[in-house]
């Protein structure tokens, strides 16, 4: 139901409603005025070509060197989304199945339900601090588990995996040659030290997913990058060359200017969503919800016992503020999803109305 | 064999080699500086944010006047190929075949080889006039039949079909309840009145595919749209929404510039090209080649006896000059494919070249 309640948040939008806009992970803060201009340089200079399907060779090689792999070992997507399903799309062709840790980003099920794919849901629970019990994770897996998707931090607990219990998820995946597919893309800005997949296996096995549009501010510019194997980044590119063809150009130097920026970018952004998460904490709390303090931005997972959260969603879209049901992660008709990526203002007026709405 | 040719071509041009690119439909043109500052315009006024995976609705309206046809019958897509596949992808899960008529454009059978759909080539012969033979249309058809892929004007012959054939396609098509997805981008700067899929249905039935990229050398912005009934617009979304999620606003910005000044932009490419095959037409009589006249951009796909294009293409690319095999659009191996997308004096130099490589 995500994506309905923000086709109708757009509907009631362009009927001229005021909705302040809590239900996506679509940050307020505008694209840095430098990556704006060097996008519209890169448009005058004529970058507005064809180009490869890997990706610019230049943002391949400072992406290579930030991650420590080959620039061979990069690929340039349209927004983690397309990575994400252009990995699954051609890893579970053959058929198998995926394990997916739960409350889970909507796209990941829907995504191997377009493929065709099964999945197997790793259930967690705020109540354990949304812990990976590792031995109900070896018990779905069988000969026909392809893959491992995590979510690391994760969207919608805002939670970082801790490192114990990565490692021994990356040891039992290792174990029965499984890949990990691991979507980071709240890492380079979450609060607390988040361990990545690449820190294990040297880019041999498992695959990163990583995207721009979180770390700078740049969610409707669709940029996105593939860390993985080769064999597994020319399979992507050549589905990029039949699908998407390639990223425009003058985007590509617009993300390049970004990672040129990055540590003070990044800093900027981190700060801000960890004050937002402090205020949003505070009121939820007096409004008697349950939940994990957020690690990383953009969201808070409450839950309410005994609230249907879809009914709460959609009542509460009528009084002007959008926010996610739980059951768009999963099941989790309890919770809900509120993203803090609205001016401090708005957050706040939209805490008090979902304060209002739970009395 | 296409994209290999074009990452060669990339990659000798990263060495510093001169190659003169006549191997792509990537027009040397720019694009008109309106639509870029019309792209600055929106990144700057905040454009650059998540938005429905349908398109910007005045996009939609303003291509549904232009066709006449409903908003709702039109999805923005990252370029026209991205509507091909996804069009493909939805029709084709269930099984089934597609009907694709022989020069075709590479994409197509790669994308129904990727998704696991069976094509059948219909054949068609530059010395019938690359004239579709309605007995072997009717051959081909049987009851798994779904699609039949038309590319009117046709790349690589950029041949236009006479709207008698395509009157009887459509008959056929209509009695056995199969799809046509009309692939139409050349379309609007054809030379010759093409008469469009939308003439015939009122967009009930079949699907149009078209882009702006060829419209206003656009290329690399990724925008392209499909128009079909309401259903497969809906399903195409759904799609968007799990893969690309949306189309840059400040991209479908550029577009709608474009739109509005698509008489004065169309007419100026238009004319350019009618001029450049007229040059690469008298050349290529001289080298004793024979092909038909092209009647629409970018395209002359000649044929010469006894040739090997493929060793003649990878020959011809040592030398600097780049041009596509005919292998790359089906069984063609005696001709090769020469885009007019260069300045007109490396059109010369190339086509110079070309000839004298041939003797």
């Amino acid at each position: 139901m995500l994506y309905e309640i923000n086709e109708k948040a757009i509907r009631l939008e362009n009927q001229g409603k005021k909705i302040i806009r809590l239900n996506l992970g679509d940050p307020d803060l505008a694209t840095p005025t430098e990556i704006v201009e060097a996008a519209y340089a890169a448009m005058k200079a004529g970058k507005t070509k064809y180009s490869s399907a890997y990706g610019e060779e230049k943002l391949r090689q400072k992406l290579a060197k930030i991650h420590g792999v080959k620039a061979e070992n990069v690929v340039i997507t349209p927004g983690s989304k397309w990575g994400v399903f252009a990995t699954l799309y051609l890893t579970m062709k053959a058929g198998g199945n995926i394990i997916i840790p739960t409350p889970y980003w909507t796209a990941y099920d829907l995504m191997a339900k377009s493929i065709g794919a099964q999945t197997r849901l790793l259930r967690t629970e705020m109540e354990d601090g949304w812990k990976v019990d590792l031995c109900k994770l070896e018990a779905l897996i069988d000969k026909n588990t392809k893959m491992i998707i995590l979510n690391n931090p994760n969207n919608p607990t805002s939670k970082v995996m801790d490192s114990k219990t990565l490692d021994s998820i990356v040891e039992i995946a290792n174990k029965k040659g499984i890949t990990i597919l691991s979507d980071e893309v709240y890492g380079p800005i979450s609060f607390v030290k988040t361990k990545s997949i690449l820190e294990y296996d040297g880019n041999n096995t498992h695959v990163l997913s990583n995207g721009f549009s979180k770390m700078f501010t740049m969610t409707g510019w669709r940029i996105g990058y593939i860390i993985a194997n080769k064999p597994l980044i020319d399979n992507i590119t050549k589905l990029n060359q039949i699908t998407i063809n390639n990223v425009p150009v003058f985007i590509q130097e617009a993300a390049l200017k970004g990672l040129e920026m990055q540590k003070n970018l990044t800093k900027t952004i981190e700060k801000e969503y960890a004050q937002r998460a402090k205020i949003a904490c505070k009121t939820l709390v007096k409004a008697g919800l349950s939940f994990t303090e957020p690690e990383a931005p953009f969201y808070v997972f409450p839950k309410r016992k005994g609230l249907d959260s879809e009914k709460f969603t959609l009542d509460l879209l009528d009084k002007g503020v959008a926010v996610a049901p739980g059951t768009a992660f999963g099941d989790y008709r309890e919770h809900f999803r509120i993203s803090l990526t609205a001016p401090r203002e708005e957050i706040k007026v939209g805490l008090d109305k979902i304060s209002e709405a739970l009395k």
